[in-house]
């Protein structure tokens, strides 16, 4: 066991009704300014709990996030908290919302340009406090500082995650997940399931990650094991309670492979990041049985425990279907070029070289 | 599974060679405070280190912590802090010297009496930044903001904790557990053991601290199976590790009965603080058992599979005698006295009352 660090910094608050919590939390702040999609906020019922409930507060609401949420948008979002004097956000949502809410309360305490910004090691200002409340089972965001924006113009992503860019708490309310369609609940427990997979590979995993990233994986597969009826509390708890630990896990570690091709598949043809990840889970095990990864067995030993059959999962996502029945062969030489470029290879058990990546998803 | 919060948020440095961490720990400050004990400090070889590597720091060592340190030494230690215009504080030590430095680090900021302090919700101001650098594998103080405090007037301890009196960071460094001595080694890993078994049967013990609890179990439990050569590398780092899991536990759930009669043994009879978790856990482990606590069979499966053997680790302390070979029943029964009167009595999981307590600890 060689050196490593550890640490779990934000607050989280779990369970049904842990949404109660708002009311201790909010107590410091006047003026809050909630970050969300366009319409997951009125749907899954925050936007009527908080006007009902904080009626003492300012509650200012930018509901501009768009999926993959671009450079403008955020700018756009600091500007918007800046301009109402906010002194908390709130973000809500799923990844794209709880990302961005990261980079909006940073902006939102230092009126600068993107790049500028992301260049800088130290943040002149303190971002806002951030209060992160998921509503979907799926990017664990809400534990870590990671803050994913699309730069649109050169077609790519860029990693906003600084020192202070962690949420101060996170509110975990799976009352929020009952909205949701089947579908997106699958596909974001099948995204938190890839990032314990990849937590526990990565050349970055610790003991201490590791035991999130099991914990994670066990409590994921079980529920898969047990049916997954989705529209269950019970479902949808264990998803939330993984895809929450999974995201402890990748803050240590970072995600690998099957994440950088998979933005390619979320980037080129729209398909949902956490399907991405189902469509390409055979493959990322294949190469890891392939090229004898130590850690492959005990990953094996998991899945058979829970008999988790992905291809049974993957029907249900509507994607029960090999790579070359969804892409073309040069197309699938697109995706690996573009994911040979991406950090997360770099943490990758083995030493990944394009012919054998292109033979796996090619042949496999 | 009902509402739970959970959290770590000391950023903590792991390993053999951890404490080169320093070097970058204390980049941004100029005036370090080091709080420690008499001895230990030189006998491990830390104020060596630092007064080698750090010249251009200005360092000031308050080397006056005692075993269960009194209010007096912590308004001394905060007004040698505030004098000497100290920027951050380092503690280095046990468990003393650890819950020391963190009141140390908020009076050096609050010059105010100890309990006129204590009684606010809330600092006045933040207290100095403070590094734990843990030196025995027991308390895992350097984990949690629970800052124990002997009031010797009173002859009793009180818990100085607040939410920001955490650690920033703690620098895990298992070197400087080489110089310890081997009994001291087996106490302070029971102590961290007795952590992780109270936390796991805890009335608050939640998901998150039960995965730390289990794990910190396990890897004492079979350190000890092992052999637990108390002088090699691999023990030493086992214990910490385990140790450090255990004090993100007891951060979640607490302690329970076993710490509060503990305490009674420290303070009337001067029996090392996990010594006297050793000499009880087999009176505990019975009230568990005639109790039918549900999570006993747990914990008694894990020291099963671990073939863990309290009596001839209590021999190794000088201890494998029964209760009534230290203690006269009177004295027993003022043991009990005390311990009901304490906070930690009400985490139990089943209603405690004075004449089933005796009888497991007189007749057990
Ligand atoms: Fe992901
Ligand atoms: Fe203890």
């Amino acid at each position: 066991m060689s050196q490593f660090s550890f640490h779990s910094p934000v607050k989280a608050f779990f369970g049904f009704n842990a949404i109660e919590n708002l009311h201790t939390l909010l107590k410091p702040y006047k003026r809050v300014c909630v970050v969300s999609g366009r319409t997951s906020i009125d749907k899954a019922g925050f936007k009527k709990y908080l006007d009902m409930y904080f009626k003492t507060k300012e509650i200012f609401y930018f509901s501009e996030i768009e999926e993959n949420p671009s450079i403008n948008t955020v700018i756009k979002g600091g500007k918007f908290a800046r301009e109402k004097k906010a002194d908390v956000v709130i973000g809500f949502g799923g990844g794209s919302p709880l990302d961005a809410s990261k980079a909006i309360a940073a902006f939102a305490t230092n009126n600068k340009g993107f790049y500028e910004l992301l260049s800088q090691d130290e943040l002149d200002n303190e971002p806002l406090p951030l209060i992160a409340v998921p509503a979907t089972c799926g990017t664990g965001s809400e534990m870590n500082n990671y803050a994913i924006i699309t730069d649109t113009e050169k077609m790519d992503k860029v990693n906003f995650a600084k020192d202070n860019t962690f949420p101060k708490y996170a509110v975990i309310d799976p009352v929020f997940l009952r909205s949701l369609d089947k579908k997106i609940i699958y596909a974001t427990a099948f995204d938190a399931l890839s990032h314990g997979m990849e937590g526990f590979v990565s050349t970055r995993a610790n003991p201490f990650s590791d035991s999130m990233a099991v914990t994670s994986m066990e409590i994921i597969m079980a529920t898969f094991a047990d049916g997954a009826i989705a529209t269950s509390d019970e479902t949808l708890l264990n998803f939330l309670y993984g895809s929450t630990l999974a995201g402890v896990t990748i803050l240590h570690t970072a995600t690998t492979l099957m994440h950088a091709l998979g933005y390619w598949l979320t980037n080129e043809k729209g398909i949902h990041h956490g399907t991405a990840n189902a469509i390409l889970m055979p493959y990322y095990l294949e190469m890891l049985r392939l090229k004898k990864v130590e850690r492959y067995d005990a990953l094996a030993a998991i899945m058979q425990k829970h008999s988790f059959d992905i291809q049974k999962w993957q029907s249900e996502l509507g994607y029960d279907v090999s790579l070359k029945e969804i892409i073309s062969e040069s197309e699938i030489e697109a995706m690996v070029d573009y994911a040979l470029e991406k950090k997360n290879v770099e943490y990758m058990p083995f030493k990944v070289d394009k012919s054998f990546v292109m033979d796996v998803l090619v042949r496999y």
